[in-house]
């Protein structure tokens, strides 16, 4: 999971990048950077940390130009070291490029041993290395043909921004499986990210999608579209919409903030409990939890307090000390729960353990009973296509019934929606999602690594 | 404003003052302070900005002490320089004495132009500075006196943790204007705060308030407790039900979670309107929104969408970038309000230029109708206990009838909650509050200066 | 040891203070502050650190004014605290005050003890406080009045830099024990500092040192002269030209490097030795082993290597680190002293330690003599008067012979300039300086603490 | 221009590597990094900055590992970039190789095109880049066999420490053009620099050169020595003794510290002239301006006062603020040099801009003549070896007569050491230096690009 965006203007890029970003920040909190184009030259910054800690008055300043582009990586297990730090760059045969990526290959491995054969080093541990490769390899005055000959090769997930001296391009896989907008400003800006927030940030309408397979060049001949051709059935990652959208994000038609809501209604039919209290795990549950309330008519709370003000600190604690952390993060509204019956509603369990905490908290702050309903079927395997799941081993869902899951986190009882309840909540009728992390058929065959 | 903690222990103290700083952060941003006692002498950091901003591993680690106390300071108009960050410390008469400070003396101008013509010489602008020196000049071997003597000649809002290098001292003033908690954690610490979330975060239950006139002594004999014996009818400030204090707060008997939910409710009955949706202002206008809907039946959606990563940036915008700073911080989801009639729910209108911005975005956003209900009653008079409003001249009520402020922000219409709608909320019969800001009310004469 | 300075122009000094405190940071590393004055109030920027360390762009920028006032702290052994770094602020009866000051108060103690019977509060534990005070007690309108009676009480040595909202003061203790000097730069600005070297790099000439007793105001009306009336025998420091100011100094008519080039021609006389190099101690020890070579035919050579960007790190060493950290620091030339007879000059001993391990590694790179020749007489008695000497029990010249600090030190031979030999190294007949920590002739009676 | 240090222990060589970068800083002050084998990965941190700034203690603390290798990067005109700081990093066929390199590729063009042509991408502008992905595509199990078939592609001069999970590797290009030693401390750490100051620093003896065509390996077998095979004539760079080395380096037989003094007694003999006193430019000026003196016995004299805490600082100058930043940084001692006839004694001249302003302050100070002696014969030819030289036509030595020179920087007389001076420095007879930026004799044939 990462953000990305690029901006095409007649005026400097830096600071709206920086903005920009800001509101991708959720998809990302690990490092950042921004590339831009002075037209002469590409120039870049990165940094470990979220988006305003990395960027000051100075680091902007250097980086003057009118087209750019930006990536928010999220905090992977294994990898995060400052060299996976996108944007990538490369300096080839002549040419500069700059690349942000979100998604994943599943032939990574395969193209990099490929690759190695023929005489390729390879400075990062990131999939998105091996793209920029390709483009550049293939890439003679066409850019278009480069990533058209890049996509015959890549397998998986990609959604990716291309920053050029003189051009904007961006394209997506041939299933659209991560998300991808355009949209224009009042300015005349064109905008292209993995979410509609920083289109709405400049002033600009929400846009539209870019399609699967379709590459789009924006430069100085305005915005055009290509098509690679091998666009297959869609299948949009129906988890963008479970947990990491922003609730004003519209993706491929469907709105998170209301699909959220709808899951609440849903779950709620499928599995009633006689409570006191609908709570919602702040943030992604809200939705879901007013739905769950007003399906229900039992009211809707607010029993956790989550610290605002919270972001990443460097400050090492102790065993004691990281209880305070937990709680500072998140605290249990004791004068709302106490002597009542609960339902919680969260989003998705994947190792069980913070859900288990939660619980034990809330009974400590006088809870009477504690249901919890999750948003989403069990996550049973994992996902190969851009999202940090741990491995089945460690998949409370992979390896535990409905009743054992329960019993270990300690519920009153436990529910998650029905796969039919999470296609209805998307109001599109057709199969277009992959739920390959719920059913395991997944769209394109993983390569297990 | 301003968040005030001490703790004393008989293990390090650094961290659990940062964790308890960082809860108490939303009562003030923009400087912050820790001093500790390591029993010999007083160690003090101090800086401006967030609480993860200003202290690091090092700056902690200088902090090695089993007592200590802290500060979060709220950015006012005229004082935000480093001077008046606190604790502020004294050095007198071989005496070492640390001071955090919430509220604000009326009376400060009289008592520092005395103290000037005695002689005294101040270094900050704060009426903090007066209250240390009295102390510290009344100060011979008995604490306790030295406070009674002074409080017997400050007048106003004061609620004051002092550190001495065997001791941790609180007070609170005759009438408790400002909050004051204290408790102990499960292993043994005694913590004094603003709010109860710091002692929660510790571990610990949450306490009992400190009474108005009440001095608290911790040192090697326990936990002791005097009285100033001046004590007024108690004037408990409304307001920070109203806004300031966290919803997980339990002050004086109020808990602000549920006194915000039922003027949601009361104020539905007050001035009920003909809506689709109840949308709160994150995140203080929650609770009430929730109050609202529930009594209504109209459903309640989350229509603005916050930023949860955009901290302090010293970036700075242009006006098109000021634009988008502020679109990123609150941002309209179209696809919860298009065509729809909607009723906002906040805690207050101080200028009124906020409410314009927020119901002008919503009507961009397509609302088709933007109602206002303010859960509190107009703010017509400054606070000269603590809290930072304008004068008259700019408090919008002071000077336009609802029905002129209405015009002005552009609201379909616009209500306020009743002086006894706010009362009941408390489920309190007396009238123990101060409610000035609405009334004119003032507990203790104002010098207006 | 302090660096102090300051500007009165028609145009910003921020970044004027900025580049002069740098040329003054020889006499302070520990902390550092400006305060300007906009007209309308003073604004001040403080920090730990080093001057390019604590200012940046955006704090310089904060600093908006057309007068303004600096200073540089030395590392005292006790007290590093943030409340200790000047310039010191004061609110006092509608006058803001700002004060930088060289120098010690002797009856500090007595002052403080006096005024704290008063009533007054004192909030750093430095002697600079109770200056500030007692200038702010006596200000009604006129400050020359409030400095000469300020001077009255106040005894020992200060060199002073004051800022009102409108005016620019100095002045100078009645025996100019510290130095200070002012001076006038092309575009018509005037500076006051410690030393010449900011005026010069103003591109100012030389100017001419404030007398003792002297008190300058430099305002609308000028530069004014006033005197304290209480003029004594001058007794200006002499270790300033031992060791403290830059060899580009001249003070009180005595330039530094010259005083130091004469010294080691003097103490070449003194105490011959038969070697093959004369080697210095960096960066003091230099003039003087020029001095020394020249005067005996004896080859110069730079026989230590001192790391040029080696500034504050934060680095915590263990102790095998420690010993590279000071290896890093001075790095004896083995190509250069291998072998050789060597005569190492050295501006002063206090501990001992310091020249043992010097000689010590000498010796390991193979230096087949090492004689000590220090270009001050022993110090035998400490400083009361700004010099962070350590008490008597640590000196080492006050409790052995120096024979016996030879054995402790492990020279081949050592000895010190007689007293004769520094007076002369002066060029100035009568005996004008204080020479206290050589001869425990003390120009004020200190009162020992 | 840059330093290399490689360390290879049975203790944790994070701070190790820091001191010793340190000690390197003089080779380079515009980026550096380290990276370090914790057996498993490498580990890498770098940054824009000197390495006191770049680096803190979290910074070190994520690097654990027994060996490891750093970098300084000289700040060259166009290439100042994030992504050329090294060293650099390689994952390519299950092997991590990282590398530091001193030095430069002449055939670095034609190489990335050939290898544009196979499919390669950089992601730098840097040579480095070239050998690491050469190394890394020879590598099949041998290393040293990877190598050395590096080395028979690539022409030009390099000095390299490599790091792979378990083993140090350096290796030294066949005309041992840039400088690399090897050497022992005590506790039985090995140790490769560009200078032997990280090795003496470390508790070390100096050490030997790593020869032209060596190449060391440094695993759990001990050191390990092979050799190329195509070792020609040696070429060292006689440039590093006239400016870049320190003091204490002594390279290929060669210490810099007595080749300087000699450098200035001959510069005396070839180019009398009759002046007061002898002045360096400090800090490089200084050896020779006392073989000057001692030759002529006409006394040596610091006549410029260098500001030893004048860091790289991030505020920007307007034009009266540089001059200040200037004479901040170099102030001429007016009471040393005032009515004086004086020779400067400096190191080289390039463009002849610093030397101009020099000369002008001089004379400004009150000195009456400044005649000019430079310690290295005319620039007159680009170094194509990885010395930052300006092009011939910003070369003042490549178009102008000495006479012309002297008049354009208005000297009262200039005058260069002779090539057989300079050579007669050496102490050595055979030609084994590269003068090529003197007399265009490049021993490999450079590619102008």
């Amino acid at each position: 999971m990462c953000g990305i965006i690029g901006i095409y203007s007649d005026s400097p890029v830096n600071k709206k990048l920086f903005y920009g970003l800001n509101s991708l920040q959720h998809r990302g909190q690990e490092s950042c950077g921004i590339t831009v184009s002075n037209s002469e030259t590409l120039l870049r910054e990165r940094g470990m940390g979220l988006v305003i800690d990395v960027f000051d008055e100075n680091k902007l300043n250097r980086l003057e130009g009118n087209l750019g582009i930006g990536h928010t990586r999220y905090s992977t297990e294994g990898g995060n070291y400052e060299y996976n730090t996108q944007p990538l760059l490369s300096f080839t045969k002549g040419t500069e490029i700059s690349i942000s990526h979100n998604g994943n290959l599943i032939n990574y491995q395969i193209l990099k041993t490929r690759l190695e054969e023929d005489g390729m080093m390879f400075q990062t541990t990131s999939d998105t290395e091996v793209i920029l490769f390709l483009i550049a390899r293939y890439y003679k005055d066409d850019i278009v043909d480069a990533i058209k000959k890049t996509m015959d090769v890549i397998e998986g997930a990609y959604s990716v921004v291309l920053l050029l001296k003189d051009k904007l391009v961006a394209f997506r896989d041939n299933r659209g499986i991560r998300p991808l907008v355009i949209g224009e400003t009042e300015s005349g800006d064109t905008v292209i990210a993995s979410e509609n927030a920083p289109i709405e940030i400049m002033g600009g309408r929400a846009g539209r999608n870019i399609l699967p397979g379709e590459i789009v060049v924006v430069d100085e001949n305005g915005i055009n579209s290509y098509f690679h051709g091998g666009a297959k059935k869609p299948k949009h990652c129906i988890f963008e919409y479970v947990y990491f959208a922003r609730d004003d994000a519209t993706l491929d038609k469907v709105n998170s903030y209301n699909f959220r809501r709808r899951c609440g209604e849903i779950i709620s039919r499928e599995a009633p409990c006689d409570v006191d209290l609908v709570v919602p795990v702040p943030d992604s549950g809200i939705p879901s939890a007013i739905g769950y309330s007003q399906e229900t008519k039992i009211p809707f709370a607010e029993g956790l307090v989550k610290n605002r003000y919270m972001g990443r600190t460097f400050i090492k604690p102790t065993q004691e000390e990281r209880e305070m952390a937990v709680k500072l993060k998140l605290n249990p509204l004791r004068h709302v729960i106490e002597g009542k019956k609960i339902v919680l509603i969260d989003d998705s369990i994947v190792r069980g353990t913070t859900s288990a905490n939660l619980i034990r908290r809330m009974r400590d702050a006088g809870a009477k009973e504690v249901h919890l309903r999750i948003t989403s079927p069990p996550v049973e395997y994992p996902c190969y296509y851009g999202i940090n799941t741990p491995s089945r081993m460690n998949l409370i869902a992979a390896n535990n019934t409905v009743e054992e899951i329960r019993e270990r986190i300690d519920a009153d009882s436990l529910a998650f929606i029905s796969m039919e309840g999470l296609q209805s909540a998307t109001l599109i009728r057709d199969d277009r999602f992959c739920k390959a992390c719920f059913n395991g058929e997944y769209p394109v065959d993983p390569v297990v690594i």
